[in-house]
C-alpha cells in the first residue's frame, strides 16, 4: 500500500544548537584577530555606494580557499588561487563594480598591483594578500581607485560588527541585502584541555550568475579557532560542496567565484587537526555558516520572491539525486510556475524525467509545499485553497522520491520572475 | 597576427535550390496521397479553437518516427513508439489541450481508444493509427471528445492547403503562429529512369518545454517520394539530429515530443533506398523541411522577440562544440541580455567557460551580430550605434571560436523576456 504521507526530507536548516553553538553578532569580525572595512573607492560611479572591502588578520594565518572552475576565470582568481596554495594569508581585498575578467595581462597586473598596495599599507608580504573582484566582465580596473581607496580602507579597518557590515555591503552587486553570518561555541582544543570558545563569521555576495562549482561569487569566512591548514581546507571543502555548490539561481557559473576561510587561532588552545576531538564541531560550524549564507544567496536571487528547496530522495546514487534536483531547480518552467503560485507538478515531473537519470515513472512520488501531489506516477487531488495559503509563505519546498534507491540530494534555488528579466535585460555591459 | 574578420560560420539557412528543390504551397498535404483536417472537439473549452488534428494517407505507407527520451513519457508516446516500430501507418491523430502524460493505465486506454475510433472510421487496422497529444500534464482526456471529434475530423479530411493549415492550427498550444513547410523537386528514382517530381511537407508545434532530444513536441512530415522504410528512418533520424534536437527554448524537454514522417510513394517511381541515386536529394529535402520548422519553433519560443543562432567553431570535438553552444543558448543571462539589446559578450564568455569543456581563454574569439567583440580573450571596441542598429533585426547571431580544433555545432534558441515569465507564470495546471 502506497503511503500518502509527506516524503521524509532532512530538516530545512542546520540548527547550531545541534553541535553546541549559537548564532552571535559580529559578521566576519566575530572571529578574534580579524578586522574589516568597506569604503567607496570609485570602481562605481555612485559615490554613496561602497565598492572596496578589506578583511585582515593581525598576523599571517591559516587560509583555505576554493575557486570557480569556469575556464574564463578572472585575473584575481588566477592571482589568489596561486597565493592561496601556500596556505597562509593576512588580507583579502575585494572590489565590486568591475570583475577584472577577460582583461588579459593588464588585468593580471591590476590584481597584482592591488595586492602590492595592500601589502605596503599593512607592512606584510604581497604573497599574503588575496584579491577578489565582482562586477562587469571585460572592463579594466582603474588603478587610481586602488591607489586612493586602499589607504582609506586600511584606515577604516576595525573589529566591530559595523565594520564587518561595511565590508559585506562593499561587495554587493545586484544583491538587495548584505549577507552575513556569525556563530560561536565551545570546541575541544587538545584531548584533555577545557574546551575553548571559538567564533566563525563571514559574509557572501551573490545574486545572479549563480550555479554549480562555487556558487558564491565572493565569500569571506573567518574563525579564531586554531585550525591547522589541512583541517581548514578539509572543513571548507566539505562545507562548500554541500552548501554553496548546491545553490543555483540561473545555472550560470561566475568567472569570479571565490570562497576564503581565514583561521587566526586567536581564540587560543591547541591546534585542531582533522580527526582531533574538536574537528567535528568546527566542521559543523563552518558548514552551518556556509549553509546559512547559501540559503541567503538563493533567497536573494535576482528578482526572487521565494527561496526554493528541492529535495530528491530514493535515488540510486547521489549523482542521480543531484542531477534530478538540479534539473528541477534550473527549469525555467518550474521556476515561473512557483512565481505564479501554480501547483504545476507536471513541470517538476517533466524536469525530473529529462536529465538522463533512469527511473520508472510509476514509482515516482512528488510533494509540493509539503503536500503529496503525485503518488506512484499519478496525480493526487489537492485542496486549492490550502495550496494558495501555503504559497504565501516565503519558502517553497519541492520533494521528489524516485523509488530507485536510498541516495538523496538537496539544491536551493529561487523562482524566475519579471524582475529577473528586468534586472538582466537592463544591467549594462 | 590575429584576424579581426568575422568568424566563418555556415550559411544561416539551407537553400533548397542547392539540391534542386524549391519551396511550394500545401503544408503536409503538399505530398500526394495525404489528407489532413483540424477541428474543435472539446479538449479545449474555447469552441473557436481547433484541438483535434488528423493526417491520413490513402493507403498504409512507410512511416518513420522519433520520440522524446523523457522518462515521464506520455501515454500516446508509449502507444505510438510501439506501433511505429512496425514501420507502416495510415493515420496520425493529434490533440492539443491535454498531454495525456502522468495518466497511468487509464491514459494508455484513452490513447488506444483514440486509435480504435480512427481505425473504425477509416476502415483500417488500429495498428496503423499513431497517436500524439500536447497540453497540460496529469489530466485525463475526455473520451467523449474523441467519440464526437473523430467522426467530424474524418469528414473534414481534405488534400488542400487549407486542410493542412487546419491540422497545423489544431496542435498549437502557446504557439502564436501555425508552423508549416513544403518543398518540391526532382529526385532520381532508379538509376536510369527520368527523375520524378516529389514533395515534402509538414507542420510542427512547439513553443515552450523545448530542449534536446526531440525538441519538436509534435511534428508531422509527409512525402510522396517512394522511400523505403530504412531510407525514411535514416533520413528522418539524420534530419532530426541536426535540426529539432538543436533547438532549445528553455532547456525543458517535453514528455510528449514526437516526430513522424509518412512516405506515401504516390509520386511514383522506383523505391528510393539508402545509397540509391535519389537518396541524397531526399535526405537534403527532409533536413531542409526540419530545419525550416526548427527555426520557426525557436523564433516562436514563448515570449520570444528574437531568433538566436549560436555557432561554436574551432572546437576539439563535435560534443565539445555542442556543449558550449547549448550552455550559451540556455544561459538566462545571455538570453536576457539579447532581450535588452545589450552587447554583453561577457555573459557569452561566462557561459562558454562553465560547461566543463577545456580551452584556453586566450585563444577564444567571439562575434555578436556578426561583429568581432572578443579576440584572443580580450574585448574589441565596438560601435554602439552600429550594434543598436543590428539589434533591431529579428535574428541574432552569436559565434564563438574556441581555438582547440576543427569541430563545430549550431544551436537555435530565442531570448528570455517578460512575456516568457508571464506566459509560464500564468499558464494554469
Amino acid at each position: 500500500m502506497r503511503s500518502f504521507d509527506s516524503i521524509p526530507v532532512p530538516p530545512t536548516s542546520t540548527d547550531p544548537a545541534s553541535f553546541g553553538f549559537s548564532f552571535c553578532e559580529g559578521g566576519v569580525c566575530a572571529a578574534a584577530g580579524v578586522r574589516a572595512a568597506g569604503v567607496h573607492a570609485g570602481f562605481r560611479r555612485n559615490p554613496h555606494r561602497k565598492d572596496l572591502a578589506l578583511v585582515t588578520t593581525d598576523e599571517p594565518c591559516v587560509c583555505a580557499a576554493t575557486f570557480t572552475k569556469n575556464r574564463f576565470c578572472a585575473a584575481p582568481v588566477q592571482v589568489s588561487r596561486a597565493r592561496a596554495a601556500a596556505g597562509h594569508a593576512r588580507a583579502i581585498v575585494l572590489n565590486s563594480g568591475i570583475a577584472n575578467a577577460s582583461t588579459g595581462e593588464r588585468g593580471l597586473r591590476s590584481a597584482l598591483a592591488a595586492g602590492d598596495l595592500v601589502a605596503r599599507e599593512l607592512g606584510c608580504s604581497a604573497d599574503d594578500v588575496l584579491v577578489a573582484s565582482t562586477g562587469i566582465i571585460g572592463r579594466q580596473l582603474p588603478l587610481s581607485s586602488y591607489e586612493e581607496g586602499i589607504p582609506a580602507v586600511v584606515r577604516a579597518l576595525d573589529s566591530t560588527a559595523a565594520a564587518a557590515h561595511d565590508a559585506a555591503e562593499a561587495v554587493m552587486t545586484t544583491d538587495t541585502v548584505a549577507k552575513e553570518v556569525s556563530l560561536a561555541g565551545p570546541v575541544a582544543c587538545g584531548s584533555d584541555a577545557a574546551p575553548v570558545r571559538v567564533r566563525v563569521g563571514g559574509f557572501v555576495k551573490g545574486s545572479g550568475m549563480i550555479s554549480p562549482d562555487m556558487a558564491t561569487m565572493l565569500c569571506v569566512l573567518a574563525t579564531d579557532a586554531p585550525l591547522t591548514l589541512a583541517a581548514a581546507r578539509a572543513a571548507l571543502s566539505a562545507a562548500v560542496g554541500g552548501t554553496f555548490n548546491k545553490v543555483t539561481v540561473d545555472s550560470d557559473t561566475s568567472t569570479n567565484d571565490s570562497c576564503f576561510l581565514l583561521a587566526t587561532g586567536a581564540a587560543g588552545g591547541e591546534p585542531i587537526a582533522e580527526g582531533s576531538p574538536g574537528f567535528g564541531a568546527m566542521a559543523s560550524a563552518i558548514r552551518c555558516a556556509c549553509e546559512n549564507l547559501a540559503r541567503k544567496i538563493a533567497a536573494d536571487g535576482e528578482g526572487a520572491t521565494k527561496l526554493v528547496t528541492v529535495d530528491v530522495v530514493g535515488a540510486a546514487t547521489e549523482q542521480d539525486a543531484d542531477a534530478v534536483a538540479r534539473a528541477i531547480a534550473n527549469s525555467p518552467l518550474v521556476k515561473t510556475a512557483i512565481f505564479g503560485h501554480d501547483v504545476n507538478w507536471g513541470r517538476v515531473a517533466g524536469a525530473a524525467g529529462k536529465c538522463g537519470v533512469a527511473f520508472d515513472q510509476r514509482d515516482v512520488d512528488i510533494d509540493l509545499l509539503g503536500v503529496p501531489v503525485l503518488r506512484g506516477g499519478l496525480p493526487v487531488p489537492v485542496d486549492d485553497d490550502e495550496m494558495r495559503r501555503r504559497f504565501e509563505e516565503p519558502e517553497v519546498g519541492i520533494a521528489v522520491s524516485l523509488g530507485t534507491g536510498d541516495a538523496s540530494a538537496r539544491i536551493w534555488t529561487c523562482d524566475l520572475t519579471h524582475d529577473y528579466v528586468t534586472i538582466n535585460g537592463e544591467y549594462r555591459t
